[in-house]
């Protein structure tokens, strides 16, 4: 089997990151394959953001998981830095091989290096599998995730 | 009754916002109002963040509520740009007069007037209060928030 290893993600990632995204049965529905234009200028817009950042990881050269981590300065807690993790995925073909979990604990790491006091993330109700997936990494669903959503 | 209006804050806000933050029945073991340097240190590296603000409710000069508005640029819907919003508090001599609500929507107005496509919070399940104010606003509890601390 060939050894997975994690970076950050490069354009030439982009196709198969948006891939990832749309493979999914919620995410089905918000992701469109044809607007490379939006999905190019939002990836230039977060590499030029030192706090923002899209994680892969790389198999052959291939981008099979990927997430998004962005590092927020906060006010709470003495002043505390808080990591965010939002849009984790594994290509289809790696569901089940673990490989989702090793991407999580590297961006844990990540967060602990950079001096996070925590990592936070939201799951949808309905994704019960994913539920327990962060439980296991140490995660406790203490709160209610809440979102407004905007018209297009 | 004065009138309150709202802006970004200032340096000189920090007491009164901090104050805010520890007189809380959640906030208050997290919080050090002794740890001025820290908060100060935050202070500045938000101020440094093009995406990163504490916005405060300001009544004859004095900071009376505040939260945190952070604009993320993600690849997901299509490569849409979210708001984050943390530690929403209000001063207790203003609490129920309606100014929360005000602030809250003045962020999410902010966040819709800088392309925003939706504005996002976890709020502790202990706080039914809180849940109910946002769901007058608009919001919709979706999601587990889930949350994995270091250990200090």
């Amino acid at each position: 089997m060939s050894e997975v290893r994690f970076r950050e993600a490069r354009v030439r990632d982009l196709p198969a990151i948006v891939a990832m995204l749309a493979d999914d049965d919620l995410g089905r529905n918000r992701e469109d394959l044809q607007a490379l234009a939006a999905y190019s200028l939002a990836f230039g817009q977060i590499e030029g953001d030192v706090h923002n950042r899209i994680i892969v990881g790389d198999k052959d050269g291939a981008a099979i998981a990927c997430l998004q981590l962005t590092f927020i300065k906060g006010l709470s807690r003495k002043g505390a830095m808080r990591a965010l993790v939002e849009g984790v995925r594994v290509i289809a073909s790696e569901r089940g091989s673990g490989v989702g979990e090793v991407l999580m604990r590297h961006a844990i790491a990540l967060s602990k290096g950079a001096g996070c006091r925590l990592v936070q993330l939201t799951s949808d109700k309905r994704r019960d599998r994913a539920h327990e997936f962060y439980r296991r990494l140490g995660f406790v669903d203490s709160h209610e995730g809440f979102k407004l959503e905007f018209a297009p």
